[in-house]
């Protein structure tokens, strides 16, 4: 196995080769993979959005718990999800492959680099972002390191929210932290089983109401249409990769103002309700995995009041789950953020959200 | 040490912080580091280049014999070698680190970070290339993945080369590899010796003639101005990075065409002559530092022969070295590249290149 084999092979789930590949001229792409660099047309008066995120294995995925398809699906996913919050139409990635060459290796790299780009590509199709470029390298461990570029007229930051502003929720919490909980316990057998048994990875299983929470972990769904839709009514938004507190967090820190979160009004599937109420039971935090669970790249949006109803209407429309979750306050640094079950205040839960350093 | 803190430290050097930076408007920064995603102005008429390259310790770097100063300065470098053979004036970068958290630490990663940044920091600095974003995550290694993006009007890329067109070289050959090899070559007390007493490592010591090439390999110098130049002039480029031969390679493929290479016109300084000479002794091919060495981060130019004299002069008058190396013929898939030594033709190496997933 050489390098030019693995780049090929992660390319042909793209449908591109190494070799001078053609775009539609509507993609703006024209020079892609295959070049020192990508050459692209910026779309006119729009700003260009740029982010980076890595996935590792034994971090963000394990090989030995998921399949090369769902980490290649999460990396882009994680990256789209930032520019979902930025209200911004994503156009372009590129990626960079970190590929183990020592150690046992029962399934050859050439064909795990396949299975990346073949969990990658649907999404990548889906969501309208052209893969322009790459770059691999042998590793310790398999990582996929991804720069996404979107654009956008007006888009959104973590800065801009004011008190008063009502703080709106786009997806659901607690599942994907439910659903590493849940992956992790399973036995090999068990995980042959999920895998071999588990219907289409986007949707509930038939005659079930919600979607395994295994699947909020292994694929999660970027708000793109939302965070383009309230891109012209919010007034700040960031998404929750870390944990509701603790983005929220970042996004009070950066408006200079405070938050109160109603509990009660958070998103979460029956699932969650129920791992919750248990983890309440043994003297946990009783909504701990949707406060601080992380991974489920829910979109939080700060909407100025007289703007709520016409973005929930849009939402609506477009089928889209929404929920007002509370509200911005004026800057307090004693109780940044305060949290409220129903009419009285309940104290924060010891761990507000995920540290990328920590084990 | 947690994740803010690292981050911190490493935007220190840049002399940005988490919390809402003010970059120049002539930056085309309105938002940076410490959002979900920077916010660019693209200029208008011209195209983004996009790249994406990694370095990681115990492959691109090591930091047992390097300093992490020296490891930024090259991660950076390697992007920014990649936007000069576009011909692209660079605008922005975003930098994903990998950063191991068990093992033995004498110096702790929050330190490391913050070197790997003093030495990123100039060079971003005098390329006008500024840092809008970026990612940690822990790691099995320090890694430095980057993405450049840059800016051209009519950019440079591996395809458009005719038969006949010239080939000139920006740079010179093999001191790099000889450089690392040296590096390799070096006891503890021999290191130690090497940074206290080596001067600036962007000149020759006084009283020397050259640039000691340990200095080749840890700081390389991207061909930016050079390629800028070339841009109005040059019908293809690539920078030699993987060993000469196997970057003309892919010009060659890219642009349907075969080459021949005058060897005794490749730019290589004494001490590569040296290495050379011995390793003929040896029974090594007598160019193996320079058509295969890989890392010197020269530009392979390719000039149609009108264009040639008024390329020559402009580099001059910008006191840039170049050379002409050699020029590209009709394609021959028998020998895609034949190599002449005065009059006479010479065999390939063995090894024409550098493949990133060997050891």
């Amino acid at each position: 196995m050489n390098e030019l084999e693995l780049i090929d092979s992660f390319l042909a789930p793209f449908e591109l080769t190494r070799e001078g590949c053609r775009f539609p001229a509507s993609s703006g792409v024209l020079v892609g993979p295959g070049d020192d660099c990508a050459q692209l047309v910026p779309s006119r008066g729009k700003r260009l959005i740029a982010t980076t995120d890595a996935a590792l294995d034994g971090v963000h995925f394990e090989l030995g718990r998921s399949r090369p398809e769902d980490a290649g699906w999460k990396a882009l996913a994680m990256n789209l999800s930032d520019l979902a919050a930025a209200g911004a139409t994503p156009r372009w990635f590129l990626c960079s492959i970190g590929i183990p060459t020592v150690g046992m290796q029962t399934i050859s790299p050439k064909t795990i680099a396949r299975s990346f780009a073949e969990g990658m590509a649907p999404l990548a199709k889906q969501s309208g972002c052209a893969l322009v470029g790459g770059n691999v390298t042998r590793a310790l461990q398999w990582s996929l390191t991804i720069t996404a570029l979107g654009e956008a007229k007006k888009p959104l930051s973590r800065a801009g929210a004011k008190p008063g502003d009502r703080l709106i929720l786009v997806g659901e919490l607690g599942a994907a932290a439910l659903g590493l909980q849940r992956l992790q316990a399973m036995s090999s057998r068990e995980l042959v089983a999920f895998y071999k048994h588990s219907r289409s990875p986007r949707k509930a299983a038939p005659g079930k109401g919600e979607r395994d929470p295994v699947w909020a972990q292994l694929r999660p769904e970027p708000q793109l249409e939302a965070g383009q839709l309230a891109a012209a009514f919010a007034s700040a938004a960031i998404d929750v990769s870390d944990g509701l507190l603790q983005d929220l967090g970042h996004l009070c820190r950066r408006s200079a103002c405070s938050a109160r979160l109603a509990c009660a009004s958070l998103p979460r599937s029956l699932a969650v309700r129920e791992a919750e109420a248990q983890g309440a039971k043994r003297g946990d935090h009783p909504y701990t995995l949707s406060l601080a669970g992380g991974e489920e790249y829910a979109l939080l949006l700060a909407v100025p009041p007289r703007r709520v109803a016409k973005l929930l209407a849009r939402l609506k429309t477009a089928k889209i789950a929404a929920h007002t979750v509370g509200e911005l306050t004026p800057r307090s640094t004693k109780a940044p953020i305060a949290l409220w079950h129903r009419d009285r205040a309940i104290p924060l839960p010891a761990r507000l959200g995920h540290d990328h350093l920590a084990r």
